[in-house]
């Protein structure tokens, strides 16, 4: 089949409008959102119907056409760009976007997989409830994108990732079958939980079209706290104190390094930071409280007393209002533009069991400094879930693209520190085609086999975005 | 490979005093909790570590021998019991019993397969924390079984079921390959989620060995509240009502039907039914609270007087101190003992959204009814799960198990309706060898062929509890 006889059969399933052909208007699918890695398509595909994604599929399998399914474009690691050869096809589900139902009595929303996450959280709120998975990338991201690399984001600690968030799933499999696995139920034991397998694959083993997805009924207040520590050490012992004092009330749980603070007031002076002096580390404990504001506050108070009372931490704020909390939030939120408008760095998404975090860091700290003399280790990230963006950026005054040219030996000395405290080198970012190598490297040789195995049984041509999570089979 | 060359080897394996030979010894493993099935073993054999399982996998791989993993033999759906050709072992996980490593910092603790329930839940609060797993085979049931079954229980509605609650898997491969997926983060998106596909397979693709759980810091205080209902539709606007107002506070929502109390009465009179009028439904609330027993009581007292005032619910009771409390789960968790005192009875352990159980409920009495006239409705559950254990009972006086005989048409029935109403046929029992030809005729074709995929990926030989679950391939 040559190409275009390729474009006639997509848009004979697609209609013709929906099949973009035009290097231009191939170009922005082709690059990833960091611009880290650049490919081609033959074309980019954008189905309007589960159906739709069935005949892409079909065609794709009967004339071997590699399948890169792309949702907002948004992801971290390279997951949703085709390589280089012009042979792949991007399927867009961006026209796949209706919230199909919403049921605020079950607490379900059934959405397809290129609905906005924004828009899902809207249509949640216009029924009552809160669908809580957030992150910086809300506005474009696609529930399809996110279920497809489990995100996280800022509500894990109370709400769970992406995966736990999820009641059903349809699948459109590799050689164009639908499976309906709409299921809004909270215990179902009738066989193999087959969505958990297209949950976190990165598109590599069939196409979600649609999810059942958790709703909750929204809390009656949510209160910041900004706390200044002498250390991450006093970090995690405010964790697990809080855990304890808040329970579940408890919503996020976020550290900010040092570093990253000269970094934020470069980049944004008109933000205030509301600490005079310079601390080792900053937490942000968001609290939700299902009985009253005034009951936040006073919960969330006597919580903050008590770590200054205890000398766990040396400072603190509460934010007064709901515009005040945003501020708190805004800071930790803007912590990742900041560091891109540094200019370049070298970026890691790690996590290591709680208890190991403080030790993690101190090791990581003192090595990458050994190592790489000035470099600023600007980590911050979700201490809530042992989930750190140990960032590391040049020296002042240097040159950074130079800096970033040794990445791969500051990644090496990094993640081998996380293996080492028996973490993951992906905590929330997936692997796509940044970190399938690195992994390899790390993962137990047994559980590599078995992905393979589980690969070869669900995409036996190899034709779902093959090259990410795992190489392909042909290649060793 | 003749039997007593099979013995001698598995002898070589664990040490010849763990493997059961005579049939007075092999009894127990071949028969189900339910005493529904009896089957045949050719050896019981219970390795006392890891590398044994997977010396007697390699073992069976080698010779085709068929290997049925069993915990506590609790399980409600002949899941763990052989055959009847005495071709298959039982492997026993009783002997991987320990308690490797608590976390309190990391809120994890890593157990072996075959550690007790019970046993698991006292080592978490020995370090100041919670497993909140909790059923009624809480003494004899293992984590392994658990996992295999993906086990509900009483605290699912806040904490969620044995897949909820794991975050790593040690599992030995029907070769004889180990998997250390024994991994305590929170987030880690580094591949497939291989332990989700165990979790709840029943022991039909690999043997569970080892887990890590998760642990909460226990709540200050936990009260329950019983409430009488004037219909099923009124409990579930209670529950909606009850969740927006507790938030995760609320750990159990459970119904029961008026049709449970004279069974539950005549067979337990010691025990204090706290109403005198029978009522058509009766809700146990439980809540937990992590500020104080004074706050839970107040909280609890406030929803209770709100369902009153609002004719919501026409009566209450809380549970003024823990042994109050205590009494009125106990009414709760004599149910089932009660209707198995009362003589043969149907069972159902279905699930539907909760936005339909009303319906449900209604539809399911009216045509039992109907079809059986005179039938009690003895159904009573999680209905903050959407689940409930739809039993029927012989009409008053006749004979049980004559009435019993036809159970296959009141399933029918009953599971017609639960398809009807968008449910699952099994909520937290699983399929084992009692729903696995009902569960045929309801799944989605697609899915079934998938889990068929995958079964064949990972148990090529079948050798891993043939039969269960799926049926066997070569049977079609």
């Amino acid at each position: 089949m040559n190409r275009s006889e390729l474009l006639a059969s997509l848009a004979a399933c697609v209609g013709e409008r929906h099949v973009l052909t035009a290097p231009t208007d191939i170009a922005p699918y082709a690059v990833d959102w960091r611009r880290k890695y650049v490919g081609q398509a033959a074309a980019v595909v954008s189905p309007g119907s589960t159906a739709e994604v069935a005949a892409v599929l079909q065609l794709a399998t009967a004339h071997r056409i590699p399948v890169v399914t792309q949702g907002g474009n948004t992801g971290m690691s390279g997951g949703a760009t085709p390589d280089g050869t012009g042979t792949q096809i991007v399927l867009s589900t961006r026209r796949l976007n209706r919230i199909r139902q919403t049921d605020a009595l079950n607490d379900t929303i059934e959405v397809e997989a290129g609905a906005v996450l924004e828009a899902v959280q809207v249509a949640a709120s216009e029924v009552g409830r809160l669908f809580p998975l957030a992150l910086a990338a809300q506005g474009s991201c696609t529930i399809g994108g996110n279920l497809a690399t489990n995100a996280g984001g800022t509500a894990v600690l109370r709400y769970g990732n992406a995966r736990d968030l999820t009641l059903g799933l349809e699948v459109v499999t590799p050689d164009g079958r639908i499976w309906n696995g709409l299921r809004g139920l909270r215990k179902d034991n009738t066989g193999y939980d087959l969505k958990q397998l297209y949950i976190g694959s990165e598109g590599t083993l069939g196409v979600i079209t649609a999810a059942v997805l958790k709703l909750f009924p929204p809390p009656a207040a949510r209160r910041t706290a900004m706390l200044t520590l002498p250390s991450i050490d006093n970090a995690v012992q405010l964790l697990n104190r809080v855990r304890a004092d808040l329970g579940p009330a408890l919503t996020a749980f976020e550290v900010i390094s040092a570093a990253c603070v000269p970094v934020l007031q470069r980049h944004f002076p008109e933000m205030r930071w509301p600490f005079e002096t310079l601390v080792p580390v900053v937490a942000l404990i968001e609290m939700s409280d299902h009985e009253s504001e005034q009951h936040a506050r006073d919960t969330l108070s006597f919580v903050l007393e008590q770590a200054l009372e205890d000398e766990i931490a040396t400072d603190g704020v509460i934010g007064e209002s709901v515009a005040q909390s945003r501020a708190l939030w805004a800071l930790r939120e803007h912590l990742s533009e900041a560091q891109a408008k540094e200019g370049p760095h070298i970026k890691h998404d790690i996590s290591v069991p709680i208890s190991r975090v403080a030790a993690f860091v101190d090791a990581a700290v003192k090595h990458v400094q050994l190592g790489f003399p000035g470099a600023r280790m600007a980590w911050f990230g979700h201490l809530g879930d042992g989930n750190l963006h140990f960032n590391v950026l040049a020296p002042v005054g240097t040159d950074a693209l130079a800096f970033c040219a040794g990445q791969g030996d500051v990644n090496r000395l990094v993640h081998d520190l996380v293996h080492a405290h028996s973490g993951s080198i992906s905590a929330e970012h997936g692997l796509g085609q940044l970190r399938r190598d690195e992994n390899a490297r790390y993962k137990d040789g047994v559980e590599l086999a078995l992905m393979q195995g589980l690969k070869q049984a669900l995409d036996p041509l190899g034709l779902m975005n093959p090259g990410k999570v795992l190489r392909p089979l042909s290649a060793g």
